[in-house]
Order: C-alpha cells, then sequence, then structure tokens
C-alpha cells in the first residue's frame, strides 16, 4: 500500500457499528462497506438513495435534513433529494468520499447522535429496492482470459482467442432498456435457432440453452464529454463503484444471431444486476496487482502505468449458487456450483472505462460496464454453464439432479465478497434470479 | 392502396399552403410532410417541439396555447410542453396524426385563422435543431442484402452472407450516448488497429479508415413491457416515423476488435442523426411491398404476414454528397457520389422492430433503430466507401481528388426523400457531417 492507496480510518478493522447487525462477521454490509443504493417502501413511491450498514439501510437525505452532514458530506447528500444516485456519481471524488466518512464517524459505536441517526434507519426488508442507477448506456466487455478460452473452444472459434484479446479489453453494447433489479423473474425467452447442425430451417421457441453469467457491474462516476478521452490515472478516480451482474444469455440463438455484428438477442431478454454499489474507496484494502500479461507484445501506452499495474486488480471472491425447484420444495439450500475470483481478470476496470472512451465515446455518471463472465483457471471457478458444461456436453450434478443448461424453476444467486487478513470483510449483497416458463 | 392504407386528405397532392416556401416544389416540407422536431431559439434556453413547413417551424405547443388546437391534436401537443418528443410518440397512434391533419388544416391555403397561426412560426434559421427524442436505447440493424453481400466480400467472410440473413433482420446495439445531431464535427478518432497484416502489434492512433453509413433512423413509438412481444400487426402503429442518419465507422478498428463480440468503438465515436422525423402517416403514398426474398425457405411466421408483404416496404430514395475541403474552398457544391434506395431492403422496418422485442427486449418510444447501411444492386447505389471503393482498393474520384476513405475537411451529405406519380414529394432534411482533425 501507498501513501495514495485511499486507506483511511473508515478501513479500520477495530471500528464497530452501534448497529449491532453490522458487526456479525458474516454481514456483507459492515460499517467499513456502506454501500450505496436506491429503493422505496411500501405505499409510498418516492424514491430514496441509502446506503447499507448491517440488515438496515440510511435514508441519506433524512440524515441531511435531520442536520447530521455538514460540508461536502451535506452537498453529497442534497444532489440525492431527487433519489436518483446519477448526480451523485457524477460529484467530484472528495465530495462523495466525505458523505461516506461521515456516514461512519455516524454509524460508529459511541456516536453522541445516535438517537438522531436511528431515526434516519429503515429495515432491509421494508425496502425495495431498484436498478442503482438510471443506466443510460451499458456495454459489456470479455475479459476473463479463461472464459476467452473456455468460451473460444466450446464455441470451435480457431483460435479460440483473437490476438485482439492481448491487446484491448474486447466489448460489445448491451441493451440498458433491460437491466432490472435482483429477483427480478427471468422468463425464458423465445429465440430464433437451429435445432441441430443438420437442419437449415431455424425456429422460433424458447431457448433450451439458457444460462448464466457471473460477472461484476462497474458504475461510472464523472464521465467525459463527445470527443475526449479518459486516462488511467482519471479513470482511477471515475469508476465509482462496483456492484454484481448476471448477464443471462440464450446461447442457442447466440451462436446462429452473432454472425457477424457479434450477440443481440442472445442477451438483451435480461441483465439482473444486484442492489448495492460498492464504493471503491471501500474497495481500497483489497486493491492487488494486475493480472499477469501471457505475452511478451507490450500493452499500448494508454492502457497502462505503473499504479495500473501494482494495484489495479481487485480481490473480489465471487460464489455462484443454483437451487433447483426440486431443492426448494424440499427445502434444500442454493448449492454452490462455482467460486470465481476476479483477481483473475486479465484486464482492470479501470482499463475497461479507459478503452471504452478511447474514441471519445461519451461515457455518463450511472453508466454500466459489465466485466464479461469472470472465470479462473480451474474447473471449480468457471462463471457460466457453456463453461461447467462444455456446452451442454457433460451437464452438472446439482443435489441428484442434472443440469446442462437453465431449466424452469431453476434460482441462480450470485455472491461477492473481499476477504483479507488483517481487514474487515465486505460484501456485495445478492443478485438472484429465478427462471420462469416462456410466455406463449 | 387497401382502405386501409392510410390515405386522407393531408396527403391530397392539389392541398397547397399558405406558407409560400412549402409550396416550392424541391421543398423537403410540403404541407403534406409536417415531420417533427425539437429545437430551441437563440438566447433561450427552452426546448420546444416543433413541424417543419416550408422554410418553417410551427410551434407546437405555441399553437396549443393560441386555441388552435382542440381535442385529441390539443392533447397531443400539450404532452410536448416539456419539450421532448418521447411522450408524444408514447401517444397512440390516433392522437398524433389527429395533430398532423389539425396542422394540416391550419397550415392549408384559405386557413381562416391563419394570422394567428402565423404568430406560431419561426424560421429555420433560428430554430437550433436538437436530435429529435430523448435516445434511450438505440440499435443498428443490417438489413441491405446488397451491402451484406459486398461488405462480405470485401472483408473476407466466407460465406459472404451468413445463413441467418434470410431468416432475422440482424443488429447489434449501438451506443445512444454518441447519438448527435446533424452538424456535429466529426472528430476523427484515435483508434486500435494493426496497420498491416504483417505485424502483430496494434497501434493506437487516428483511424485512417474512416467511412459513412448511409442509414435511415426508425425511431419507435408506443414500447412494450419487459417480456412482452410485438406481432407485426402491433408493428405497424408502433413505428412513429423514419429520419436520416449517417452511422459513421472506422474500419481499420472494426476489423481488428470485432472478433468474437462485432463492432464497438469502430462505431461508437458518433452517429449523426437528421433533425426531423417524418411520419408514418406522411409516408402513407410510399408504401410498397417488401423485398422479394431470395431463398425459397420461408420465413418464421411472427416475421411475415399478407400486409407486410403488400406493403411493409417503403419507397425512399437517398443521396449521399461529398464536398472536400477544396471544393468548398473553391465554391464547388457537394457531389452526389451515391443514389441508394431503401426499396431495395431486405427486410422492413416493421420486421426489425418486432425481431428486436421478440425475446421480450423492452423497446422505449423515441428509442432509435438504424436500418443498416443502404445499397442497391449497382454499383451508384453503394451505401459506404467501404463498398464504393472496394474496402480502399479503388478509390473514388471526386472533382478531380480521390478519396479511398474520408479525409480531414470532407463533409458527407445525407439526403432522402419520397417522389411517385401523382403525389406530392417529400423529403427528410439533411443529415450532415464534416471530418475534422483528431484531437491529440
Amino acid at each position: 500500500m501507498t501513501s495514495n492507496d485511499g486507506i483511511d480510518e473508515t478501513h479500520d478493522p477495530g471500528l464497530f457499528s452501534w448497529v449491532s447487525s453490522a458487526n456479525d462477521p458474516q454481514s456483507d454490509f459492515p460499517i467499513q462497506n456502506l454501500p450505496f443504493g436506491r429503493y422505496t417502501l411500501q405505499g409510498d413511491s418516492q424514491l430514496r438513495v441509502g446506503v447499507a450498514v448491517g440488515e438496515h439501510v440510511v435514508d441519506i437525505v433524512a440524515a441531511a435534513d435531520h442536520g447530521l452532514l455538514v460540508g461536502d458530506a451535506f452537498a453529497a447528500a442534497d444532489v440525492c433529494r431527487g433519489g436518483s444516485l446519477n448526480a451523485f456519481m457524477a460529484l467530484p471524488r472528495e465530495k462523495t468520499t466525505a458523505l461516506r466518512r461521515a456516514l461512519s464517524r455516524l454509524l460508529a459505536d459511541g456516536c453522541a447522535v445516535r438517537d438522531q441517526v436511528a431515526t434516519c434507519l429503515v429495515s432491509q426488508t421494508d425496502a425495495r429496492m431498484l436498478v442503482p442507477t438510471e443506466v443510460g448506456n451499458y456495454s459489456d466487455f470479455f475479459t476473463s482470459l479463461h472464459h476467452a478460452r473456455n468460451s473460444g473452444r466450446v464455441s470451435g472459434r480457431e483460435p479460440p482467442i483473437h490476438p485482439n484479446f492481448d491487446h484491448l479489453p474486447v466489448a460489445y453494447h448491451g441493451r440498458a432498456s433491460t437491466l432490472a433489479i435482483s429477483g427480478t423473474p427471468v422468463v425464458r425467452p423465445h429465440v430464433q435457432y437451429v435445432p441441430s447442425n443438420t437442419s437449415q430451417l431455424p425456429v422460433f421457441a424458447p431457448t433450451k440453452r439458457l444460462d448464466f453469467e457471473c460477472e461484476l457491474a462497474v458504475f461510472v462516476g464523472v464521465g467525459n464529454d463527445l470527443g475526449q478521452r479518459i486516462t488511467l490515472e482519471e479513470a482511477r478516480s471515475r469508476v465509482f463503484g462496483i456492484g454484481s451482474l448476471n448477464d443471462w444469455s440464450a446461447r442457442d440463438t447466440q451462436r446462429w444471431e452473432s454472425v457477424p455484428l457479434g450477440p443481440f438477442l442472445a442477451k438483451s431478454f435480461l441483465t439482473t444486476v444486484a442492489p448495492w454499489v460498492v464504493t471503491l474507496d471501500a474497495l481500497a484494502p483489497f486493491r492487488i496487482p494486475s493480472a499477469e500479461r501471457v505475452t511478451e507484445l507490450p500493452l499500448l501506452p494508454h492502457l497502462v502505468d505503473a499504479e495500473n499495474t501494482a494495484a489495479g486488480g481487485l480481490d473480489i471472491r465471487l460464489r455462484v449458487l443454483l437451487r433447483t425447484l426440486r431443492m426448494k420444495e424440499a427445502g434444500i439450500a442454493p448449492a454452490v456450483i462455482s467460486e470465481p475470483r476476479f483477481r483473475d481478470q486479465y484486464w482492470t476496470v479501470f482499463q475497461m472505462l479507459v478503452h471504452q472512451c478511447s474514441n471519445g465515446c461519451r461515457a455518463f455518471p450511472g453508466d454500466v460496464l459489465g466485466t464479461g463472465t469472470i472465470s479462473g483457471p480451474s474447473p471449480g471457478e468457471l462463471g457460466c454453464l457453456l463453461e461447467l458444461t462444455e456446452g451442454g456436453k457433460l451437464p452438472l450434478s446439482v443435489a441428484g439432479e442434472h443440469r446442462a443448461f437453465l431449466e424452469d424453476g431453476d434460482e441462480v444467486v450470485l455472491e461477492a465478497r473481499c476477504e483479507r487478513s488483517g481487514w474487515r470483510s465486505i460484501g456485495f449483497g445478492q443478485c438472484i434470479g429465478t427462471v420462469s416458463k416462456s410466455i406463449d
């Protein structure tokens, strides 16, 4: 860690909260985290911005209205008044950081005004969470070397990995209109595909190869103007935070439709995001070196600098859990089917943003960049069924059932967590989707 | 034409306007057209919605405020009060049609209240036009058989046309954040590309293969809910109107970056749209049969019906004009370099919308679907330089200069017009962009 490592008193592992549920070592939301989200309360259409702590949410604007915030922290809370996080993410980093620091003090053991702060808390069970931002633009990357290699092989691409992979974080534009909050039903989409290689005739039918993709969502803070680029140094303060994301995919139509312009309807029926955005501030203790390059060819200068190499990576551990309808009915908990690690990702989130804007393309506050499927080198670290089952050929065994691809009733849960010796673990909440029958 | 052909008194070729410039046979905006747009006036930040007539614009809200509109027409104008066309396009077709009919009467020769209507007119030279809608989602199709064949051949794809082309309108998601209004400078983007096939090492440099793509922009009216599809019959009233669009492309990075997920930065630096949306209502006299299929394999049922076959096509003639800096300095007018016709397009705009939403993907009012490059069967009908110059191998000759791809200072003008014997011609205005030097 350097003096610029962003570590401050909010990360102190000795810090505890008077919100007792935040002190549970298993909690995703200890006082060291304080992720941002958006919600409504039952019977009330008012959009609210909140911060998770233990099993509660702090209403930011209520805290401002109670006179609990001053200076930059007040200014940062004040822009949340309309219930949007976009304006908040558009603020310079020092203002959003000031709000997080202020909240840390208000929620810490020994806070003198805790009774007033307590009036700004609601239980998470009473909050109906929303997609964290109004997402103007959503792009999805392809930045795992292992996923690229595995999916290339399964899809019959030759070579499995195109030479561009080493030189730029490959990506495509996704569909902002189908980003939906965790818990939204995954209605099995009708898609067009060719049932077998022996037929020329496609069908239009419910997809038979429904898959998940375990990803992270990168939320943009300060954006750029049309025609302007973002440097790697700038990107470090323009990535506001990280959430988790499931890029549901219909593999049969993906194969059929993607020539020559890439995936379209295979991905645009639903993309689920978790409700909480973990700030880059909170992730400071979990910065690690970026992944090692597998080529001796150099990176182009705009995509590399010493700090990215030293600390551009994020040590985020992911888990994919699956629960079939039968398991649910039998009261069996979701089973872990994969544990990818974001430390294996070939490109950093900062390189993704730099690349995205390198041609002068605008990024707006609240835009989302999906990292692409996160897969590691081991069989237990693969981020989608296409890889886990070798394209359906080697079905997965889960509690005595078999899955080549997802069946109706299957529930997929993505979890993400940062754990490091000497630091308090923080988590990202769950990103959940249950497959439901197609609509005729 | 059937009894449902949408032809009414507004299309009467004998109709003239007291706005004399609208009666010029060369005008894009006779009283039979009445396209919608959005603008501001100098020194005034108020966003306004207007309709073009001759060389003027009618301020819709001003007309409502002057008591010139009643019933559905008033209701339709009333939602334009915030200066957005999105809410207007979200209205049921009968309401938007009612406003167009009312405006036709108000602008027709012999209108008793013409003096009052005249107070709602501003000169187009005083209106600063904006992108017509707040575009939530932009997708771009690939629906010209000729473009598919030519670009496939030039790009070395084997076969040049993938079998999917006959069965679905291929498309990719574009970048809504870089849609910009006609006249926006086309700053040559820095992109990553491999200079030649002999090198392994990419460079990051201003693109050397900057191209235009002559397209139309399809504006969505009433949208759909997540998980719901749109039928072809519904699509006919959910395509609100058509504008023109230039999908600027950097061919060097397109080739390099597109494997395996399609174009990304090759397209996202700028997409220019013309200011006017010609309504489907105005296009009623120019409906023609859809293009003939080149395969005996049948279309899937959701993508075909008798009315689409009989009248799903639109007879829109396009023109691409180029003026180099030297021509401009010498006072030489832009030269016509191509005249594609949309009648040659393989898929109809209604099929595009049906396909886009066939997996339950949401479309919102004001969303844009680009048609993809429009090319015809003849050398004089090709919609981009990639095709016109065979990938740069056969440079185009323009006023004594040669162009493989666009040079700094080149101005590209797209025009579109409907002409049919017995009917008044209508046009789409111009979609213009001038290439400027890259920013270091």
